[in-house]
């Protein structure tokens, strides 16, 4: 990580928390293979505080059984193996889907649990993403921001305990069937300033999603309505503006706070639809890519059923690195802390 | 436009033809002003040829009354007068939105207009967007790739007629009622080599997810099944690969040609929900920024009532400008053209 | 240019000024070429103020005789006509050099003029460059900084007026001999706060000297004692601290004001050296590229002698544009001028 | 490093040869510490190819002793210790410099094998730079690449033997005097294709000059001819065409192989002058930055007396890293090696 304040007051024990919500829980949805992923800040900190220098968080692999994917080269459906392939001639690392694999996201959570205590620390701001839907059965409307507050006391990390009970029955169904689910996270970014974000180019939604693309298995961003706009009327969907506090915001949040790419200072909302896991323990059709001949692919080993809950923190930390970013940019966090 | 290859043929009756397509029709969901909009290339080209120097697309704006921008700053609700009034601390150019105006698309237009012929000439190929919603009325699934390559021929750039009459009729209403409307756009590039697209930090949909929230209403990106997959099942959801003519081609394409961030040479399909335009002829609560007081504000002037069939050629326009950037950096188009 | 703050106070005239500073003289060692250059401000501005959009600044190219550029491609020595040839083969615009002429100047100095009002206005800041030497002749050491800032009043801009008279016969003499002499840009930069630059990737002095080398004909950039440090000592060359007013300040500026990359507070001295002007009247060996075959060449037209004196304001005008990046990054310019 | 293509071989050996040729030797120019420097590759590489994903080069630091570091800030002369603790307010990491030690210098070196590998085995092209003068010495003119490329032969890296015996003279009466001494590196780039570089902003001499300012202690660089021209006619410098071989080259060379920012198929030809070593066994002026009062500081600890020997092939690897930079640019070396 470059260019992270100098003097914020960081420890490998507030990164290790955030890389533990991501992990693997014993719960049934997700992986079943251990992983211990020990955080390890090895360079850019002195006397508990960063330097100005960059960061390097280190999270080494244990070693790994890569039998599995030795062999011939078949791609699973679904997983990158193909479009890597492709585009380094065969040359990349099939292990473990090697850059491609889930498995980045423990660097995405370990980069955003520095970002998050940056906007925690300097602005009083927040992050705070859940689990909305998993399997098409969605968390109700009109959580309060006190109900979300409390995801990860829920296994889903869904605030809608209700709704997390019958999503765990369809996991539950789902793995016995060998079969995976996908779902949407929801984000809310509070306490953030007007004014982050540029016109254009560099604009705070179009940053958010395309960081949110870099998470493996995201197929939609929205924000504020999102594609709920498609049917709205512009008498209904406009935030009209009024004072309060001596500040000025809005009556609604259609928008997610933001319009023309720049925060207004309401709450940012967005929804970040995840495809299921593409490991299923059924047979899939694929081709050897080295004979081009079709073939049929069982994949093997335990995966998650349901990246929903695992992403939900991983949600949170890659919107805090994007929102870090345009604060720095926008001088709302200072480039030293005093 | 910087990194234009050299040797590309391109007059400016090409890219007028695209400003053209973007620009006001006398149907009634379009605006009363009639731009002229007469592009300009003032730079770059050389006996009918790009030089690889930088192209200036020049589109002079007609003189403009600017009275009605005059006064007090009151933000317009939905625009984004008030956030650039706070980032630029009220030096922005109040007048028409300044930069944030949606005649920046006629920018986006010009320069799509250069990247989509590349495709073409270079690459054979292309990218074909519609109107897929207005006012939530929906063209019908499974339009073919030849009724959708007739868009341009129906008023409202939908190839389902009877949608496009029902969407005509919701916009007369919502015209006649001083309100407007929002949709979605769908498009499709086609014709485009697998490994475009860098993974993590520059992916193929994130970077295309960034370019389209640069388009003004834009507020939510989806590719593939998009946020269907949240309902999904990864046994319905993966895409299977198979040997097709001697090349691997996928059973379905929910992934929406992109796996891992890079294409897999599969038409890339995606989806861009516009809000309603939010010029409505109500009257709306605002507030004076210079003195913190509450006001009543009604918009006036003539407006569009949606921007859906204007805003069909700029997303192809700027998603062409994406893939020939990523085609460039993949080395698939080349720097010089021979 | 983007990224100028908003509300500074600017005007075309002043734009101007710096034009003309770097425009063609009646002095003999300029072009016979009068060239107006006369600039406009197309947008940005709004009521006198920068308004935080980019800067469009115009200089119309008057019409031009381009008959001396066609014909075979015969690449002049020491201009950049092969070299653009290559990389775009075959299909830059040669007329006048193209995007490689020297009047590409005309728009950093253009830029240069809001970049130095933002310096002075900002940070009380400037930079001051002058000719410290001319076909090897060299303006004496210990020129005082009054001295120096009456550089404009002498026509090679050389604050020593003797040695000024002696360049002068020499680019007469040049001239008369239809060649063309070297030289070298002494500037200084002061004002700055400590704590610009950043390390290793983009150092004060890295970026400024990649910005030097922007400019046509510069082949040296040297910083504080430069490339006489390789005859000193340590205990000669390092510069020790003392506290002056309140303020840390060195005994010596060998470092020109940059230390690891970052300003130290005290001016920032630089050297940069031009090569004599390519254009001369003396047959010269060329190749005829369409068919590679050796040719003689006459290169016809009048041109400068020397560029330095012209390259004066370009090198204040690059240096202002560097430095106002990084006070901005800084933060030591706001994004809003208040 | 990212960006490397895939499947080029590489092992650690390699890499650490390069670091070896940086290290401290036994020659009394060096330094007493006797750092291991072991580079492991951590990431990238499957099979002993690059994989197309990032390379992690380490070199972990052995213990340190710290303790010289500890006290009041006291900042060193010609050292960075100033600038950096006013741009991280005191937060930066002062032990051995931090990230503004000589030291970062070996992950130069390290990342320069693998892109000096790259350009030997794509191009057949590779970087030999050696000592040109020390102290004021200097090698003698007329040097063959022969000669050059016995440079690690000698112990300062000087393949002018009588040269190199007086400048061993130079290095020792410096350090018996508890001085130390300057120099200047002397590179050329063979084997390079034309059309390396882009115009104006990413030339190709601006990349190298600013990656040389990445290296510690640089104070000047200087393409072909350098500050010479100063004193050279246009009929004198101007690098004259002919066909030879049934290729373009020039008669002469004194523009170093670059024109208009982009490589013209000559060798590439700069030097870079490196200050005097800023440890010195004297007493020296400084302030306890603290309480802002004027003390003498003594530095203690073995230093190294010239830098010069040991930047020779950080100069080929960081000249090496911004010329497959650029070849990747210009499509000059594939993305996949194959």
């Amino acid at each position: 990580m470059d260019g992270v304040p100098a003097g914020l007051e960081i420890s490998e024990d507030e990164v290790q928390r955030m890389l533990d919500l991501r992990r693997s829980s014993r719960e049934p949805h997700s992986t079943a293979r251990m992983e211990s992923d020990r955080v390890e800040i090895q360079s850019g900190i002195y006397r508990g505080r960063t330097t100005g220098a960059p960061l390097l968080l280190a999270i080494p692999n244990e070693d790994v059984d890569s039998s599995p994917y030795e062999g011939p080269p078949v791609p699973r459906p679904g997983h990158a193996d193909y479009t890597a392939w492709i585009k380094y001639g065969g040359y990349n690392d099939p292990r473990g889907g090697g850059r491609f694999s889930g498995r980045l996201t423990a660097a995405m959570a370990a980069a955003g649990a520095v970002a998050l205590k940056l906007l925690r620390v300097v602005l009083g701001a927040d992050v705070i993403a859940y689990t909305r839907e998993i399997g098409g059965i969605r968390a109700r409307d009109g959580l309060t921001l006190e109900e979300i507050a409390g995801r990860y006391a829920d296994p889903l990390r869904c605030p809608d305990a209700d709704a997390s009970r019958r999503m765990l029955e369809a996991v539950e169904e789902a793995r016995r069937a060998g079969d995976s689910l996908g779902g949407i996270v929801e984000a809310v970014a509070l306490g953030l300033p007007p004014g982050l974000g540029e016109p254009l180019v560099d604009t705070l939604d179009g940053d958010l999603a395309k960081a949110m693309f870099a998470i493996p298995a995201v197929k939609g961003v929205e924000f504020g309505a999102g594609f709920r706009v498609a049917g709205m009327r512009g008498s209904e969907d406009n935030d009209q503006y009024r004072v309060e506090g001596g500040r000025i915001t809005t009556l609604t949040n259609n928008s997610g706070g933001i319009l023309g790419g720049i925060s207004d200072g309401m709450p940012i909302t967005f929804r970040v639809a995840f495809k299921p896991v593409s490991s299923i323990h059924r047979a899939q059709r694929s081709v050897r890519l080295d004979i081009m001949e079709e073939v049929e692919l069982t994949v093997k080993g335990r995966h998650d059923v349901c990246v929903v809950p695992r992403a939900v923190p991983v949600v949170e930390a890659v919107a805090g690195i994007v929102l870090v970013d345009h604060a720095l940019r926008a001088g709302a966090i200072p480039a030293v802390l005093r």
